[in-house]
């Protein structure tokens, strides 16, 4: 079942029916490491903050709008009620700080562990390796490597090498159950080129048992090899199982980081407890 | 501006724009006492699980389905691309685990602290006592108190001298800044007499400091006093500008805490990162 | 029950509970000169065509989109079927070709005829005054007067003079019972002034026994008088109790009847036939 | 490019890049045709009656409602301006009247005349064979061909033979760009077996000049023949270029029909102007 290339994968590592991916990877010592880092409870937000669209009806609304992933309907509600309320409308996957669900992305036809995309994801929601896996939180110990210490990234990948000389610069090491948590110093929607994991950066996260990944790099644009599925999305997720929070908002993060001259942290990440969704939006907390 | 009555109210206590109410409790030294609690990491979600409602089209759909807060449509995407997306629907205000937010009640037309509730709540948006202020989180020190450790509570008051009683039978000691969760063992959706926190449990919170309150008890069916608007949506929210998690789930939290005999944790609240709502799903998780 | 000041109104004229309003004075003998009408079947659409803006997610959509009073949402269907389908998401009164259902306005706190708006319009759909009248479609002659075959219309008051004009110079007489097609050559979303049919209008409307109103113009802007109401959606459609067709698209038609001489036609009017809505989007054909 | 096998089809008829298929059929003759038809202006609407489910938030909602193809949010309105708003979402392909665009379906990854299903049906909407084809309207003779006034049909197949039957039993013939409209007697939700059109009756409907087809008859199930595409959704639709209209109403057209002893009208199809959708729902009218 499992892939024949040399590109890593954890099929089969945890059971042919696993929905948890490397989250498996947080042990009972992992949560202990990661309750050691709280010290004060100051709390820093990894998440863009997002204003919705209203939708507004009458004769003068503007021609254009600012798109959001988030459009917001204010209900009537009785006038005797005094309450006010409102629906919604989220699109999980727009460019906001959400967490993927395993089975967002596919590769040859196959979702983690190796089970037919098709019958994972159906009209009716996701069978196998939705939001169902985080829908009651993950806690873990959260390290943030900060590549854009002296300056924004240029485009390009991001090696193993990279990652190992930002441990040694910031004195930070990575253990097995961690949280990376990478900082470019590049929004997502800037024009290309636009840095990227790479493989290496990938074989690096599986060699040294990363649980979770998130940061303001993603995959690289242009693509680093187009002859090589995308390494974060198509790698990481679908391959090892590593669930991905995209586009996060890393600029606190790391200014809190450097004030404190401390790169690890409890990492709370919390979503709405909704299942069988592809991917859901989220509002980690580093709490120190 | 401020109400003349004897009810209390924090209307002005922290200025007249003031958005935060009583999350203005949580000081540094909250903080620091909600950061003690933390050692093992061992996490417990206050959140309901809700499945969502699947949008499909198709001629032979059941003629019912299960109301859900959250209904779900899988959207079509490339097929080269192997990727899934979803967009959902949400109502804030269902019955499941949300916060709601400062506006989202008023009382003789105005909300806390004391604005006109047609300025602040409008078509296009909350202007004022919003989900803004929860957008970068809460931490805080979270406290237990179990009111159903012998049995379900029947109907009726929860009073000042119940929380008093459960405080000294537990050894436990609510803070100022801390939040307070409640079990009475009931669902709110069962039949009446559903109980509720009590206009004196209201006083008793106040006196005592509450920053935000949970628990799977709310306001009673049938009111506890016609005569007195709502103590938690009313009195709690709009003249303390206390805000409130309702339809949390606290069955797994109070196993843990009777396993552990400890009933204070960090609570970390974390909801998506969204500005101008009325309310918004949440995950509260206790933190051990 | 009736107001008592010399505004018209047909309160009462069809009894306490009706829906109908001025739709009551198509007769069979109205519909039969309708019919009259019906010579090649050729047919002109009054509505404005509609681009629906996509739900679409990825990390590189732009960063405004054109708004629309139709979201379309593409779902994913099952790939052996080999169909597609879609959600769309509908703003009934934006600036669109659609019909006004009688409780979509109050005046004084009552929508036609005389009843409490609070009692009929509620969180849960409309009670009384909603689409359910309009959802078998209305069949009746329409009559074009076109006051913009010289030039469009400056700002200003459309009056019963000018309507009496309008008829001579076509040599076209409005019976009792048809509907009323005004063109005044400009658009809604114009820059200010924008002409608007006058009190006086909306009094010839209620002498001459129109049963619909649509066209090109509306309420204007600036109002006319600003110490009266609206005279199309507050006289006519609240006190009359006369459904209006909103932003509808006369331009065709006009050169249609320009080129036939004809300024008459069966109108047919056939929205989706959904119950119990505020308004709802109608494409009105008119049958030559 | 067009098919080899022997079932009919009209790919290339009109043009490799044609989106009106047999709507091509309805010429000035036809239109002339169908406006001698129109004698009083009576009109008889084809469509189900839908009623909304609401969206309302709050603590009692029921456990389950009906499931609609239209869900109905009420909008705040400012208080002072008196007027009401909704915004629906509508589900195109449920189980109600509503006209399905050519593109609605693919047989082996092509849409009507030929083209890849894939470059027509895209995430961002439909580029070829979309509602913009019928978003002016549709204005033709139709012909209700009453096979169940002698009682509902039972399962099974409709051929040529029983349009003949019919034909000659009520006196009437389809003439090329004519609409037909079937009456079974049964509606699509009942338990099967549901009859439904055969190959030989599409065939009879390629060789009469079918334009549209409507009624309460459609595909049958279980499937005539599960070794042949569904004739009316694959055979008619995609290789014929037939406008469908799913789930039309046809009891109360077809007791006109009877009581007029006449079974052919002007048909009237005039959906929501919306461009771009894979279908739309339509309220039909026959004119009498």
């Amino acid at each position: 079942m499992a892939p024949t290339d040399d590109l890593p994968d954890n099929w089969g590592r945890w059971g042919e029916d696993d929905e948890s991916g490397t989250l498996n990877l947080i042990t009972d010592a992992v949560r202990a490491r990661a309750a050691s880092e709280v010290r004060t409870g100051r709390a820093v937000s990894l998440a863009m903050p997002v204003r919705p669209a209203p939708i507004v009806m009458g004769p003068f609304a503007p021609d254009t709008r600012e798109v959001s992933p988030v459009q917001q309907l204010m209900a009537l509600t009785p006038h005797a009620a005094q309450a006010s309320a409102d629906v919604m409308l989220v699109e999980n996957h727009a460019v906001w700080t959400h967490l993927d669900a395993l089975s967002h992305q596919a590769l040859d036809g196959l979702v983690y562990p190796g089970r037919p995309f098709a019958d994972s994801v159906t009209p009716a929601g996701v069978t196998h390796g939705s939001t169902t896996a985080f829908a009651a939180g993950v806690i873990t110990r959260g390290v943030l490597l900060d590549l854009a210490a002296d300056g924004p990234l240029p485009g390009g990948p991001v090696t193993g090498g990279d990652l190992d000389a930002a441990e040694e610069r910031q004195g930070v090491t990575l253990e097995p159950g961690d949280a990376l948590v990478l900082r470019g110093g590049r929004t997502l929607t800037e024009n290309p080129p636009v840095p990227g994991v790479s493989v290496d950066g990938v074989r690096w996260m599986h060699r040294r048992g990363v649980s979770l990944y998130t940061g303001d790099i993603e995959d690289a644009r242009p693509p680093l090899n187009p002859g090589v599925p995308a390494p974060l999305h198509k790698i990481a997720l679908v391959r090892l199982g590593m669930p991905l929070i995209d586009a996060a908002n890393v600029e606190e993060l790391a200014a809190v980081c450097a004030e404190l001259s401390r790169y690890s942290f409890l990492l709370a990440i919390a979503p709405p407890r909704i299942l069988g969704m592809t991917g859901i939006p989220v509002n980690p907390l580093a709490i120190f």
